[in-house]
């Protein structure tokens, strides 16, 4: 008989949402005030199971339920939302995370088998200063520093400046690694941030991985002209050719079965009389497959190259950013799928479009699982963001499975 | 026997260009420094004749010779640039008639039968508050005042403070009309602002009037969504219906035999790892003839609510300016092709697409002519605009031949 409340967790949820939400959303913006406000709560929630709690050397809070083995299970989240964000995303992780310790504790009597920790990464969303994961990288050991050490926020702050104001010294952060040290797995829930299990009617979902991504800003460059003056067969229109780009991700995402993006697209001079000289758009590409990554990536520059030959303009693709697909634990997505199977009857795999902190963790090479709850609209990092109470309640019960399956395969490892 | 001497205009127009420009090009921006040092140069070059000058109510310089009648033939130009600007556009029109000017005087002993009158038209390029016209349009009585009182500077000085400090009371301006009372013809020549006599190999043409506008801003509305986690099936990607806008809008200019230009394209939220909520393009379009500029106009709306359809997202289309088709006086046209025909052999009628002062006086009333000649590269608003001092001087001598036979019209007028 377990003591697991699922309807805590919305309580939980719904609390935090009041303490540190507004109505455009919620505003836990990483290292920000409200931010603070959210973590003291969640660490006063911890206080009462009671449980040991710490800020490690990057600001990722630790909570730790000492267990007769040193080997842990952790279970991570963030409390840190965009601005304008969704009541859900990070944060239901965290909580669900908090009812598995309190239900463990309490099972158990303060004192499991193996160690159990629930972790709040810091600077998921990297909403302030355009890095993402910032606290999970620095505590794989992945985070690029001297990149990380330029990073500016929009008034110019630089993210080591912004970090010290908070307490934590930048050079410092990798010293977080320490924390993984006895970690034998990791599990993490997530609002999926798509509609793909709502589209299949499925409350859950069990994650292969997170997608590999292609980030390149694109320019083509011709010659700006008069608008009045100059006969369109004599035209070097940079737009004319980027926006060729436009339908052609399409047909090549389709081709290959990942997605690309054209998020942004700025015009030189960019005014009502002029043939735009330069056009510089984004593309972000992404697929769980490494060959299927390198094809799209390889189509649209081949496209590219063309569209600019059409229109005689030129072109110069550059790297914005590149990860590999990273593909979770086999053994612990087979009891992530069996969990959800024995929670709910049906479940689906699918790969994760959005990287999560989950991705840093399994980089570090612990056995990492995610599961997916289906999101009410499929949109996310918006105030509408939101999920069925009975899919929030249903997670959390096959969390709980799927920790409990986790925590019994630790405890067996000689 | 005549006095002109076309060299002389080439030098004047080098002697300008070493007092008003730099590296970068022309610097005379309209109410700068370096604009009312142009002018002073002038007003220098027009006391050498001498005759009689002075500033309107809108700033226009006007000089006056004086002939046995009242009535008048204006020559016209600008001598304001837009910044880093060519050496020829606005002010060869200038110097033309100065150099006409100087060769009635000599050639009547400073009485001519009719008037003649020099005029530069105080900003014609509109470059600081992005109206152009102004000095003419005022004059010409066109200028919507409303509009006009609350244009803005890019570091928010308004319309009329600027003008107050070159001592023009912006409320008093179309008190210029007056100077437009004994008009009988206005004659402007100017550069062409694109590659229509270069290609095909003239020196100069009859401007057969204005291309009327129809100028748009067209917004795409969709929904933003993340770039990792939308399937491409479920995207309302308002960048990619903007984007067929770009080869249609060429397919429209084709069938119509007209212009089409996009100008600007800006995205919503405009990042990297969000399809495009929202896409603003501008959509500039331009026709000698009324109803080809209408059915341009209309097939580009229609195409654009095909697109928002398909992409599923919806469209607004709203107008940012208007302006109708403006045909330059017959009988002057066919004088302005027999000067040129009489210079240099060859002749060809064109339309302007850019719009000229010669616009402003034609829609107050006066018969108006404008001559081209021949643009080196077909660039204009560049300091690589340019112009074969050979084709320059044959300008000079076509405009004063089209100067002698308008004044012998105009003196015949019972």
């Amino acid at each position: 008989m377990t003591s697991l409340d699922p309807a805590r967790v919305i309580s939980d949820l719904k609390e935090l949402r009041q303490l540190t939400g507004d109505q455009d959303g919620s505003q836990r913006i990483a290292f920000t005030t409200l931010w603070s406000t959210a973590r003291s709560w969640l660490k006063a929630k911890c206080d009462e199971i009671p449980i040991e709690n710490h800020l490690d050397a990057a600001g990722n809070f630790w909570a730790t339920l000492k267990g007769e083995s040193q080997r842990e299970l952790l279970i991570g989240g963030h409390i840190d939302s965009v601005p304008n964000g969704g009541w859900l995303d990070g944060c239901l992780n965290l909580l669900a995370g908090l009812e598995i310790l309190r239900r463990i504790h309490h099972q158990y009597k303060g004192k499991p088998p193996i160690t159990i920790r629930l972790v709040d990464w810091a600077d998921e969303e990297g909403a302030r200063f355009g890095k993402s994961l910032f606290g999970s990288s620095a505590c794989a050991g992945t985070l690029d520093m001297n990149e990380a050490r330029v990073l500016k926020d929009k008034d110019g702050i630089e993210l080591p400046a912004a970090l010290r104001a908070v307490g934590i010294d930048f050079e410092k952060v990798k010293d977080s690694g320490v924390e993984l040290k006895h970690a034998a797995a990791y599990l993490e829930l997530h609002i999926e941030q798509g509609p793909v299990l709502l589209d299949k009617g499925l409350a859950l979902g069990a994650v292969l991985g997170t997608f590999g991504v292609e980030r390149h800003a694109i320019t083509f460059y011709g010659q700006a002209a008069h608008s009045g003056s100059t006969p369109m067969n004599r035209r070097r229109d940079a737009f004319l050719a980027a926006a060729r780009m436009s339908s052609e991700i399409y047909e090549i995402a389709q081709r290959y079965g990942g997605v690309c993006t054209i998020g942004s697209c700025k015009t030189k001079p960019g005014i009502v009389t002029s043939v735009v000289e330069e056009c510089r758009i984004t593309l972000d590409q992404r697929h769980l497959d490494p060959s299927g990554l390198a094809a799209m990536f390889a189509d649209a520059k081949t496209a590219s190259e063309r569209f600019a030959h059409d229109c005689k303009v030129t072109v110069l693709w550059e790297r914005l950013w590149q990860i590999d697909p990273i593909l979770f634990d086999a053994q612990l997505m087979d009891w992530c799928e069996e969990s959800i199977q024995e929670t709910c009857g049906k479940c689906m795999r699918l790969p994760s479009g959005p990287l999560h902190d989950a991705a840093e963790v399994s980089l570090a090479g612990i056995p990492t699982s995610m599961m997916f709850v289906q999101s009410l609209h499929g949109i996310s990092h918006n105030k509408i963001e939101d999920t069925k109470e009975e899919h929030i309640e249903l997670s959390v019960v096959a969390l709980d499975r799927l920790a409990d399956k986790a925590m019994r395969w630790i405890a067996s490892i000689k």
